[in-house]
């Protein structure tokens, strides 16, 4: 189903300096084995909570999805964070792309999907015009139930369907959050609205396989059992299989040495498919988010993590490849390709020699000859890169993959000896907003803001 | 029109280690002040051609679009990097969001934009069934006329379209390319295909305000000329002042200054607006691949230039911001902020107290608010960032918020001694593509190729 391909990240592929060699990899591999038992242990203590999400029940979420979700032309869900980008990623990588532009019957019936995962008054009131609310279910997203931002669409949704809808608003409403605490909860039951609870112990950016990703999946109609089918083939054979084929375990162990050993502090991931595009920017989330820290678990200051950045092949060789082969050599590539499509594409022949090559060729192949390419010219300018190989994008593969690079992130948290789970950085912005908004309780923010910050004239410079 | 407040990088607001004095800013700036003259005396020998692109003669890019937007249901752009992004930039900032998905009477008459910049299967064969061909003018651009994924694109455009169309196929397509050379001419001057000139000394990365960008705009209603005099304000500005309060080259400098001398290699820019979130890609490439190279214009070699990362906020405050704040302080985060919007939404009165801070308020406030939050939050974890404002989002402040960031590359190209207008760097993985495509002439890639990839099973594990 999937398949990690190291080899061009060996001393014998790169040469020295910024290759790993064998004996090196190997010793690693064996030096820090104990972390996969440690992870599997503390599973059992209730820790990691994601390990598990492919054995919950989700018979709720599909009985509810399947007599609901043709009464609607539309999903939106309103969401930010871990909150909006897995469901994304499963709409991009397992509906066909313009999925919001097809009719009713190219959907089979099933709504349309939108994830309004910002506070953009043009954004915000453009959606609202584009769909009909009354035919809209709404899927307000947050764990904690007090995320500003998701309340703001909210009220503004509110307005909206109170207006257009009028008392039977509640109707085009289901929430997603915690089981008894928070905002969104009181809402939920004073209004009578219909509510799904998320997982306690899964923290945001790992709930796509929670209740947060698979109820606006299943709204459109992806077949969410095949996706918990295809994670828990990841863990069956994590947990069966020793560390030196563990290929999760590989993978943080390559992406930590490369960043605290080799000085490759950047973490490119590179899809080559549309379709995952959205994957890269989740993973972009749940990886620096889980792993960037002041203190590491004994407490002691060490602002670690790595930096990721997203990519899209074929096209950002266009935009990208001159810096990954040219600039500093301080990025790790991630590639992900996906070897069969069933949407083959021949390219006809033209009359002209410019074009000669591709004719008769699929536009797929072009583009597996291109990620092949561009990995063998980062191989020249001696950058490391790995590769991850989908046999193809299903239901299936694409939970194995979201899960595996979960497991990815609670690896590395070994290896940086940090707390993947929680996000103490984004506190004190969320406390400023609070203040700044004039909310009770945070007059001495305020105070702190208009002192910390300048509005020197002198370096405001205007055109 | 535009601000720049470079504040929360000095070191009264910072604090020592990751800030700039202002003695040692003011130094810097006059030091380096000749880069400023440098650029308009090379300018008067035709370098920098782009600093000339908003005194062009557009009259034929404006009747073309005049005589034929309104004819077509879709504009489809076949393009690739350059020949994508400026396009996409300009749709995103200047049109509705959602605009695909407005009716024609919403559009006012004008055309769909789609920007087809990969060869992805799944992707091309949807649009291909999305729109309808017959109704659709491909805008194939490619200014060196020879860019491999842009003749895929068109060739299976071509299949669907002389199928679909017949002989009149040619009347369906309009291609942007060289004056004399290269496939996309031949092809043009064989088959009788309409066709619009690249501005030859204009590198396709900086050619967003010439017919590779403002031809689709045109044909989507967008005024072009209004986005060529906000460019030459940009230009004017910085013609007639000093260097002391020319903001394009003390933005390069501080960026430089951060780089080279901070340990800030990494650049993010982070637009609080959903209507610049292509902004911030097209940025993503211009800057780092003009920068970065491996020899100077000495030849010597150096492997210099920043990475830039793309944000958006307020939703990637959810995403990133625990990197930002408690990672590697390893970056400059450049924020650019709306002020005023016509899209004017209120958050109404819930009876609860979690909610009650917003009542009333407007959504655009609550997103600058986040903004400043966020800022305030960075300064306290002592890492530097600046702000660009624009007034509000118009055709003029586009055009010169699109022209300040090319003349920024411009005066960084001067900082890091390199030829900001070539990338050499692309050219490796080109060949190898040809090579492994089993295009002629390039036999030899593809024994390299087979020579320095590795393949060993061992290093390939499989879930």
């Amino acid at each position: 189903m999937i398949e990690l391909d190291f080899n061009n990240i060996l001393y014998n592929v790169l040469g020295p300096s910024h290759s790993i060699g064998e004996p090196e990899l190997n010793n690693a591999i064996k030096d820090n084995a104990r972390i996969c038992r440690e992870i599997q242990d503390e599973r059992k203590q209730g820790r990691h909570a994601f390990l598990d999400l492919p054995y919950q029940d989700v018979a709720g979420i599909i009985s509810f999805a399947r007599a609901n979700a043709k009464k609607y032309e539309n999903i939106v869900v309103l969401g930010i964070g871990g909150s909006a980008l897995g469901a994304r990623t499963l709409l991009e990588a397992l509906k066909p792309p313009f999925y919001n532009l097809l009719s009713a019957k190219q959907r089979k019936g099933f709504p349309r999907l939108f994830i309004l995962d910002n506070i953009d008054s043009a954004e915000t009131k453009a959606l609202l015009q584009v769909i009909n609310p009354k035919k809209t279910l709404f899927n307000v997203v947050s764990k904690s139930g007090e995320t500003t931002e998701t309340i703001a669409s909210l009220l503004v949704t509110l307005g909206v369907l109170k207006k257009q809808v009028g008392k039977n608003y509640r109707k085009n409403l289901v929430i997603t959050t915690d089981k008894e605490k928070g905002f969104l909860r009181r809402f939920a039951d004073k209004e009578g609205v219909q509510s799904f609870e998320t997982q306690k112990e899964v923290q945001g950016r790992y709930a796509v396989l929670s209740s947060v990703g698979l109820l606006p999946a299943a709204l459109i109609g992806i077949d969410i059992r095949k996706l918990l089918k295809g994670a828990a083939a990841v863990d069956n054979m994590v947990k069966t299989s020793g560390p030196q084929i563990n290929p999760a375990y590989i993978s943080a162990l390559v992406n930590f040495i490369y960043d605290r050993e080799k000085s490759k502090n950047i973490l490119v991931v590179m899809p080559y498919s549309a379709q995952l595009k959205a994957f890269a920017e989740w993973f972009r989330q749940i990886y620096p988010e889980s792993l960037a820290k002041r203190y590491d678990w004994d407490n002691k200051e060490v602002y670690v993590g790595p930096t990721v950045m997203n990519a899209l092949g074929a096209t950002d060789q266009h935009s990208q490849i001159q810096l990954y082969n040219e600039g500093p050599n301080n990025k790790l590539i991630v590639f992900v390709e996906v070897e069969t499509t069933k949407d083959k594409l021949i390219m006809p022949k033209l009359d002209d020699e410019s074009s000669s090559f591709l004719a008769g060729r699929s536009l797929h192949e072009l583009m597996l000859i291109e990620k092949k390419a561009t990995a063998y010219a980062l191989v020249q300018s001696r950058r490391p890169n790995y590769t991850i190989r989908l046999k193809e994008i299903s239901e299936e593969s694409i939970g194995a993959l979201l899960y595996f690079f979960q497991l990815v992130t609670a690896y590395a948290g070994k290896l940086y000896k940090v707390n993947p789970y929680n996000q103490p950085g984004v506190e004190a912005g969320k406390r400023a907003t609070f203040g700044l908004m004039g909310k009770k309780g945070y007059e001495k923010e305020v105070a702190d803001i208009t002192n910390a910050i300048s509005k020197d004239k002198r370096w405001i410079i205007k055109i």
